[in-house]
């Protein structure tokens, strides 16, 4: 039977199938998974593709109704209704990818040229004997000398086990330098490596490097335990303030997860943790200051200065991560007490301070921290934006994990919508969360102030207790209603009117409107996974052209680990917070009136 | 009633005395205590001290007798039959005192020219408010830099405070800057202060100094807590060779004691811990070792090279030690395996690097360290001595505590002693074990090859289990014989022969005899003690005249508070590091031959 190859890109994934079949079967055998609300009947429009190369079927009448006469012109297809006629190739959209799958993929590393903080020696000293009674350090400079490495000086706790290495390693040894400093001693076949982190209020997420390659070896993510202690950044403070000791157990708190992640990075690679032999750490002003062990208090209260701005290095075993016992953590720096060191990480890796655009890049989260760059000039804000779209105070709020509604469409009088890993719905997650509001409107459910409609259908009870039944209670998996209840959209109306009044604060202040963006960039977990056409329903974000916005991951990770690899990005990222541009919103005129005005759907 | 003037040197006390009372009536009453183990009768010879100025009675008849014509032509007299004529001034040699009393005055510090480490800095930034909203930090390198510090650095522990500490203090500190680095921030009023430390295998003695005067504020000496997992350095390597964790433990009782005494001398002066800005601490390699965290194996076999020789700096609360957050511990160069900081420290307090003269400096304790200079060239090594001076491994062997036998003299047909304080005797420190066996062979009880003669009188049992009943039950504090064993005198002899045999190797490789030398410097704590006639007559130190024998007490210490307050003097450090030429006596080739000789009295 004729078959004919499919690759699909940018993931770089590739299937061989049976003439006949759509390109929705050729992701599913090459374990791609598209979204596909509809079951793959063509109606939700989820599984848009675009052609690259080759030749497929003539669109459907679907096709017509669902997709733009742009998008067709384009080459854009949906994925469950073409079928190949030659080989082809396909672009997929992100949008078009699950979250599951998103996660897979995510944060494909821009490549930079590598400028390394710390780089291997193999050495391999004499050994001592009656006539040669030098120490063992002294033999290990002198070899280093003639290698070209002169004054090479020791982290001390790498001596804590240098001279029983040298022993046990038969005196062939690999040193990892950070200049002329000695951070960590491995064998001749281990390779050195990085550890790179996005500290968030909520999440973490680590990436291990291989420093050499720049490479990312693997990645994982785990919830910031400091969750206990308080959801957002300042009920973090106040515990802090309240609780003798406090600070230090939210320290240990953070640094215990972030041990485990290690452990589990090196299990999973095969390495050992004394190769790690840097780390980045970027995170806000809050979780910085309390990693760091930076006193809080400050930042709890007006005028909310930062006790660092300046980007830090020290020992990661000061603060009790284990890594390569001299290893040293780099903490790019803070440009204010609520703009940290994740959003310049996140400008650095954007490029936006590089371009001659005009481009809001913004990184949503429980506090959101948005820049405007327009010809080199950076300004920034940071918006309390609290954790609903995190799952937080929303009654069917979760976070991610499979069974979570991520995604929800308004489909011929009907709502439908998709689970993580196709789990039957057990709550809503971010993404689900944005796309509920911006659905019931589209059914006009939900009116302009935010009020459920008593008498449109699935909406119970009424005023404050008025809420919608989004998947009765014998379709989910545990058996209870999912509902979005007139408080969920409160939250919801807080959290996106906070974000917008910030982006429109920063266009004013640059004289600027919407339309003159080139650019909207958002970045963070929720924002990669965010529909963009939900984000300008319900208002957070501007309407212009969905052309215009680029939806890049984790680029506070990413960030991250460039700088773990590059000593230029390092000195860039320190350029930034110099020239980043601060406007404290909780003090500006306008806002008050701007955010009221944003509140409306 | 006529009263004269006496000045005691080089104590500096004085005293005012009625017409016609001795010189040791006058020390009495400046509460000076001299030796009298006759009770001031004249016929001990232990108060001899020497006229420098003014006038005296005539000789009596016992002081012809106890002193030597060349002793009286000098002006030396006893104090207990002197008497003034007029003002006068006196100088009292230092075997002349008492322990109780060497102990107030011991390790008169050298004066030398501050050439700080650490300088203090006072700044009142200004106060952040909502039009300055620059990082705490920020603003402090702003106001530094306009006293002409250029970027300020702050060590990561003192930022842990120094945001409260701010506010806390209205925005005045002084800061401790090490080079443009921050290590410790304390009030307008407080003085920077530094501790330095001599880790002996047996003692720690610590001095607390003010870094801007140079002075000793207080001291204070304790036992070295890891004599309980073995006595000597070769035993404390074995036991961290044969217990996992061992050597993190000995650390941690190390640094625990430290911590303790660090409270001491704190409370004593009215001082916060806060304001100990900078530490020095000296000690054999092994020592170095454990305290540093550097593995201790290589050192316990052969070629017994140490992890590292270089002088070391780090954070102190990288070992666990609490001063300020910031505050580093500076530990001199090792030489070898055997021979460590702490000699160096002494070596540069004697200031024999600095001499034209042919000089041997020793430090004896339980390892003793041996240096020969001659015109520039400076010889060293090491020898096992043992413990025995320490009064271990002595049947009635003790520290020097109060009713310890200190003195020992043969007056008369008689053993005459003197114990610390005056106490009833309850056992022998090591200057009193010394002096014990140099009695007993002034006594004719001692043969040259170490029998106790079993027709002595006091003497009782024979061969290897002779013993001489020094003092008997009936005098004692404690009700039992005070002896001295034909054991005790085997580890006199080899003690005593190790130190000889080292002394003789060194003079040999000079191609020197003990004529040759100018001068013996005798340092440390026993070394302080001793007395000299005694060490001659054992044959521990070689017969030369007594007058080119110094007794310079703690001088490792002494050199630990110099290089706490010179940078000059921590280069110097490294200097001699660097030129001592060490010679490893257990693969001498003569020195079997030397040591068995050097084993008979």
């Amino acid at each position: 039977m004729k078959t004919y190859r499919v690759d699909l890109e940018p993931i770089g994934r590739r299937a061989e199938v049976e003439a006949g079949k759509t390109l929705l079967d050729a992701a599913r055998l090459a374990g791609v998974e598209l979204v596909a609300l509809c079951g793959g009947i063509g109606v939700c429009g989820g599984c848009r593709v675009r052609l690259a190369k080759g030749t497929l079927s003539q669109p459907t009448q679907n096709e017509v109704d669902s997709l733009d006469e742009e998008d067709l012109a384009n080459g854009y297809r949906l994925a469950c209704q073409a079928v190949p006629q030659s080989d082809v190739k396909i672009d997929i959209p992100p949008e078009s990818l699950t979250m599951a799958q998103r996660l897979q993929v995510e944060g494909k590393d821009i490549e930079i040229q590598l400028d390394e903080i710390v780089k291997p020696i193999n050495l391999q000293p004499p050994i001592p004997d009656l006539d040669d009674l030098r120490a063992d350090t002294t033999r290990l400079k002198t070899v280093a000398a003639g290698k070209g490495i002169d004054s090479l000086e020791f982290e001390i706790p790498v001596l804590g086990e240098l001279s029983n290495q040298l022993r046990a390693q038969d005196w062939k040894v690999r040193l990892a330098l950070r200049g002329n400093r000695v951070v960590g001693a491995v064998t001749l076949e281990e390779p050195l490596l990085g550890l790179a982190v996005d500290i968030g209020t909520t999440k973490v997420a680590g990436y291990l490097i291989d420093l050499g390659t720049g490479e990312t070896l693997a990645k994982t993510g785990v919830m910031n335990p400091q969750i206990g202690y308080g959801e957002d950044v300042v009920s973090r403070i106040s515990y802090c303030n309240e609780h003798t000791g406090g600070r230090k157990l939210l320290q240990q708190k953070l640094v215990d997860v972030l041990n485990r992640m290690v452990e589990d990075l090196c299990t999973r690679t095969g390495a050992r943790r004394e190769q790690v032999v840097e780390a980045v750490l970027v995170g806000n002003t809050v979780m910085h200051h309390l990693l760091a062990g930076l006193p809080v208090r400050q930042l709890g209260s007006s005028p909310y200065v930062p006790a660092v701005a300046e980007a830090m290095d020290f020992l990661a075993r000061e603060v009790g991560l284990h890594l390569s016992p001299g290893a040293h953590i780099y903490l790019p720096p803070n440009i204010a007490g609520f703009v940290g060191a994740d959003h310049v990480s996140m400008v650095l890796a954007s490029e936006i301070w590089n371009t001659d655009q005009t481009v809001i890049a913004l990184d949503i989260g429980t506090n959101t921290e948005i820049t405007l760059a327009r010809s080199g000039k950076i300004l920034c804000c940071s918006c309390a934006s609290g954790p609903a779209f995190e799952g937080a105070h929303i009654k069917d709020g979760m976070r991610a994990a499979p069974g979570a509604i991520e995604k929800i469409q308004f489909i011929g009088g009907e709502f439908q919508y998709q689970t993580i890993v196709q789990r039957p719905p057990v709550g809503i997650c971010g993404s689900g969360i944005l796309d509920a509001a911006a659905t019931l409107l589209d059914a006009g459910v939900l009116d302009s102030i935010g009020r459920l409609r008593k008498d449109a259908p699935s909406v119970r009870g009424e005023g404050g207790k008025a809420e919608f039944v989004l998947v009765p209670a014998e379709d989910t998996g545990h058996g209870r209603d999912i509902v979005v209840t007139r408080k969920d959209i409160n939250e919801i109306q807080l959290a996106k009117g906070a974000i917008r009044a910030g982006i429109e604060i920063l266009l004013d202040e640059a004289g600027l409107t919407a339309e003159d963006l080139d650019r909207i960039i958002v970045a963070g977990a929720f924002g990669t996974y965010l529909d963009v056409r939900s984000a300008i329903r319900i208002g957070m974000l501007p309407d212009i052209s969905l052309d215009r916005f680029s939806q890049i991951g984790n680029a506070a990770g990413m960030g991250a680990k460039q700088m773990l690899v590059s000593a230029a990005r390092r000195r860039e990222a320190s350029r930034i917070a110099q020239r980043e541009q601060y406007i404290e919103l909780s003090t500006h005129q306008r806002f008050s009136k701007i955010y009221m005005k944003c509140l409306s759907f």
